[in-house]
This record gives structure tokens, C-alpha cells and sequence, in this order.
């Protein structure tokens, strides 16, 4: 295993900081790496907003479900899907640019969480930890609001990011799903009833042999997690986000002749 | 820069491959890689499809904007956003799960994201080059239906890799966006119009002082991109594939309550 893979399966969330700050330079480093990254059509079709306003920070923390860790971070990225950028730059340019529909939503998504990925990778080789924050896809449109986001820009993940405490260090990495229960070939496969929750209660802690113990484990984690409040508030966020993707229009925004 | 950042901004598109194959131990290497990837709540939500089949490879090159080199590639994986192992699970144990909404989608196509990245990482840094295919997203129902994707789970990207030839080794990376074009502080920001013509000019190869000429390459990348066939075929799919995660229901599938 190279240095760089062996990163990759090293690198682990990390969400208690110490109180060094990550210098300009490996700021700098992160930043230019997730600009490196892969994307469609060389087009970019994210940006990057660093959050140093302790206020913000503060609500950011409150709006992601209430964690406040994100508020302590060192150094906090918002990655937003950017499909505003070119369509405004083709109005401009007298193009008559459609407007933007979900696909251009999915597909700056894409982008900027391939981006994010660099960033963690990046960061992970100086020492540096993270941690994803999904839940900026509940609670929209305040997350909009906070950063600033107008029509066509949306945020899509938080990274937040420091140097891990000697605690996060010794933590153990939460152990993946084996290759098996993950990769196919030729076609997608719905394993048997009883890999399955076997598998994923396993994923939950059960004991292998226990498929009772596992059931239990899957209705607590189904609970908890899937049938939870923050769950059903990220459906509705994300419908609304979609929302202003998919035909609505306000007058004063609109610069080409669309659909 | 360390090796790892050297390698995240040396990484660039490969579309051409020699003859050598990918061997067994590289492919293992770089679905391992993927698959030790960030994850949502550590659930995995993708899974990968390694498409051996040579008559499903010609029709993937055929259905994403007819790119015979997908047929070519030596390995062709498929990274599709599954909403639907814990969904089943969860059923499975009793546990009444809610429907997948487009939250869930999109939460899933974000971890299908980061996993395919860290795949592009693994194999760049063993010398294996990539190209992503976001045409996937065209033709969707297709796309489904050739990889045997059930309900909740959507083909969102292709990678196809495989050892670059001398051509694409020399290549040159198509020049990013500076960081002051991608990067804001606290909140986001609209460039000025002159600014953000200029910028997107020169990304398209005018000079930067011809203002006319930048305007000109904008157009004609519009009319060529964005408001192509293929770019509005991807926003029909899009939306079709959100439709099936937006409330619809089909008998036989539901395990749930839903909301």
C-alpha cells in the first residue's frame, strides 16, 4: 500500500480540535487542493466560503443540528453547488442561457463534494483533521442566508477542520462494510433478507449469529437516525432547495429566455 | 507540497489507455479506497458496480452522450447513491421506516461522490488514470436499467479508468480557476460583471484584455454546453429520478409507514 492509500483509509472524522490554528499556508494548501480537483467540463461549478465570523459560526452550529464543536473548529468551509456563476457570465455575455433545473443542481453537487474530498485528503496528509457536516442540507434556507448564498448557489456540505487531539488520535476508525457487501458485478444486487440485516446489525454492533439482538440494534439506529426529526427536515430543506431549481423564477433574476 | 497534494494537483482526466489491463490487486487497491471514504453516520450510501460486460459497456457509451471510449476503458465502475440497503433493513427488522426522500438522494449521491474521489486518488497515485462520466445522469431510466438498479438506487457517476497512453501523459491539465475566483470569506459574493465576464472568458481561451472575444467564446460554449440537448436531457432525468424518491408509491415496495 502507497503512502497516498494508505491516507485514505487512515483518515477518520475528527470533531475535537486542539487549540492550534491551521497556518495560511496549510489553509492555503487545502484550498488550492480542492480546487484541483475533477470537474465537469472544467466548469467548477462550486465555491468555497471560509467562515471566520465567530457570529456565523455560532449560528452554523446551531442551524447543522446543534453541534457545537463546528462553532470551535480552527477552520470552517462551506462547499456550495455553484450553478449561478457560468449562467450569469452567459447572460452577461448576451448567451441567453436556460435557467438552471435540478440536473444543474445535481451536477454542481457533484462537483463541490469532489472538491471537499480533496480538501480532506489534502488535509489529512499535513496532519490535519475534519469532519463533514451534512446536516447544512437541513434548515436551507437559513444556511443560505447566514453565507450570504443569492438564487442558484446552495450550500451543500460544511467541512470543518483542525489539528485532532491526542483523544481523536487513539480513536478507533468506525469500521467499514466489507467489499462484498458493497461492490457488484455487471448489475446492482438485492442480497437475501437475512445477509442483509445480519450484515447491517452487524454495522450496528450486534453479534453476527444474534439476528434478534441485530433487529433491535436496526429499529433503535432507525429511529434515531432515518425516522428522525433532522432526517424529515433535511427532505423537506432539500425539496425546497429544488424548488428554486426546477421553473420558479423571480422577475429581476431572470436573464435569458430559459425553457 | 507533500506527494499526496502533489498528486491531487497533478491528477488530471485520462479518456485514452494503453492495452495493459487493470490488474486484480489495483482494482482491489482502489474499490478498498473507495469504500474507507467519509461517509454520512457511517452507512455507505452507494454502491459500486464494476461493469465487465462488454455488451453493457457499449450501451453505457452509447446512453452517456455516445462516448465509445467508456467501452474502451479497461475498468468502468459505477457509483450509484443508495438510498435503499438501510431502507430495506430497516423494514426487514421491523422498524417502519419513512420513504426515501430527495434528501436522502442527495445525501446519497454526496457519499457516492466523496467514494468515487478517493477511487480517482487511489488509482492516480498507482498511476491509473480516470476520467468521471457525469453524462449518467442523461438517460436515466436507461442508465437504471442497464446496471439492474432498483427503487432508491440511482446510477449517479461512471469513472472509467485505466493506464494513460504517452498522449494523454503529456497532455496538458486544462488551467483551474484562481482561488480568487472560487474562494470567499464569510459569505458569498457576486463578482462584478466586467470581472466575472473576463474571468469566464479566459477560462474559455480569449485573451483577457479583448472583452468582445471573451464575450464571443461564452456564447458559443454556451450554445455548445449549456444549453445543449445533452444538458437539457440531464435536467429532464434529473427530475425524473427525484420524482421517484418524492412521495411516489408503488405497492409491492412500500415496507413502511412513510411519512
Amino acid at each position: 500500500m502507497n503512502q497516498t492509500i494508505a491516507q485514505l483509509h487512515e483518515r477518520k472524522s475528527v470533531r475535537v480540535f486542539t487549540e492550534e490554528p491551521v497556518s495560511a499556508s496549510d489553509e492555503r494548501a487545502i484550498l488550492e487542493a480542492a480546487c484541483q480537483a475533477p470537474t465537469a467540463g472544467n466548469q467548477q461549478l462550486y465555491s468555497i466560503i471560509v467562515v471566520r465570523d465567530q457570529a456565523k459560526r455560532e449560528r452554523l452550529a446551531e442551524t447543522c443540528d446543534h453541534q457545537p464543536f463546528i462553532a470551535k473548529a480552527p477552520l470552517v468551509l462551506a462547499f456550495v453547488a455553484d450553478a449561478r456563476r457560468w449562467w450569469r457570465g452567459f447572460g452577461l455575455a448576451g448567451a441567453k442561457p436556460r435557467e438552471p433545473g435540478v440536473g444543474d443542481f445535481v451536477l454542481s453537487c457533484q462537483d463541490a463534494l469532489i472538491a471537499a474530498q480533496n480538501a480532506t485528503t489534502a488535509a489529512w496528509s499535513l496532519g490535519i483533521g475534519s469532519c463533514y457536516i451534512g446536516d447544512v442540507l437541513e434548515r436551507g434556507e437559513e444556511q443560505a442566508q447566514i453565507l450570504g448564498c443569492p438564487r442558484y448557489v446552495v450550500p451543500v456540505t460544511l467541512l470543518v477542520l483542525g489539528h485532532p487531539t491526542e483523544g481523536q488520535r487513539a480513536r478507533r476508525k468506525p469500521e467499514r462494510a466489507s467489499l462484498d457487501e458493497m461492490v457488484f458485478e455487471d448489475a446492482y444486487v438485492d442480497v437475501s433478507d437475512e445477509h442483509l440485516r445480519a450484515d447491517l446489525g452487524r454495522r450496528q454492533g450486534a453479534d453476527l449469529v444474534d439476528a434478534k439482538a441485530a433487529d433491535e440494534r436496526l429499529r433503535a439506529f432507525c429511529a434515531r437516525k432515518w425516522n428522525s426529526d433532522f432526517a424529515r427536515e433535511m427532505n423537506r430543506s432539500v425539496a425546497a432547495m429544488l424548488a428554486a431549481f426546477d421553473g420558479g423564477r423571480r422577475d429581476g433574476d431572470v436573464r435569458g429566455e430559459g425553457e
